[in-house]
């Protein structure tokens, strides 16, 4: 089976992760904008209050930074017998750590604590140049996301 | 503007819902599965014990039959500043109540609560056939849908 490279780990967000590049990690994705440390807490403490449904993971190097996240949304649904879904959110990996396979690692845990937690399923959403991505961590096409924005 | 038909009404999703149809209108969508009164409450409970999160909305007819359903999930993010997205999950219409513009009407009122929540873009997973309903709720194609089932 795929395993980290020697001195990187799994582990859950923490918010000392302010301080060991989580953001900068964050905006390989998209635009993350300026987050104090106090507003950092601020969210960090709202997904730990909800620790049923955030569950966010990094992957460190062995300088202790961060250099991949992703996120798992867990949805309680009345559909199919009052099952969960998992939705994979927020999946960062640091540009100069692309070809570890960090990535396919950290979906595949992700992916992992959805089953745990009795999801039917785990869905995600991503540009189409990332489908042969995903494929790889197990996932296959579903169906379109549609989107409006403010 | 739009309207609901005459004695149709919009509200929030109620525990009583289980006598009036909530059920047999979702199954439109998809698998519910045999649900009894007290699993639906668990549910409504555990949606209602996290009013920021989970929004939950009902269309009633006349006979105050339950006709159409669809649910806004509140996700917190990092990204954008600390902001939010507002995913819009299990929209269903009563079959014999399609042609009343109930689901364009529900869409609608759920963009709405994103908005007022601070949501910087709603987003929602479909099949290709139903884009163009989406796409007269004024959403458009923004990327695919991945799934894993277990
Ligand atoms: C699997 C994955 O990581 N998908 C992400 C999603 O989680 C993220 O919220 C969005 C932000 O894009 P935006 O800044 O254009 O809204 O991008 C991608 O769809
Ligand atoms: C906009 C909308 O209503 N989308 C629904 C989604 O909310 C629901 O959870 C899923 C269930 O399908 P499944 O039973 O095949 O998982 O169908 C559609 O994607």
């Amino acid at each position: 089976d795929h395993h980290l490279p020697q001195g990187y780990n799994l582990r859950p967000l923490e918010k000392e992760d302010y301080v060991k590049g989580y953001l900068h990690t964050l905006q390989t994705l998209t635009s993350v904008g300026d987050i104090s440390q106090f507003q950092f807490n601020e969210v960090v403490d709202y997904w730990k209050s909800q620790p049923k449904t955030y569950k966010n993971l990094v992957i460190t190097n062995s300088e202790s930074e961060v250099v991949a996240v992703g996120s798992l949304i867990v949805e309680t649904k009345m559909i199919h017998g009052c099952s969960k879904v998992g939705h994979i959110e927020d999946i960062a990996v640091r540009p100069d750590q692309q070809g570890k396979k960090l990535g396919l690692y950290l979906v595949r845990e992700l992916v992992k604590l959805a089953k745990e937690e009795d999801c039917y399923k785990v869905i995600l959403d991503c540009d189409p140049r990332n489908e042969v991505f995903y494929e790889k961590c197990g996932m296959h096409r579903a169906g379109l996301e549609m989107e409006i924005r403010f």
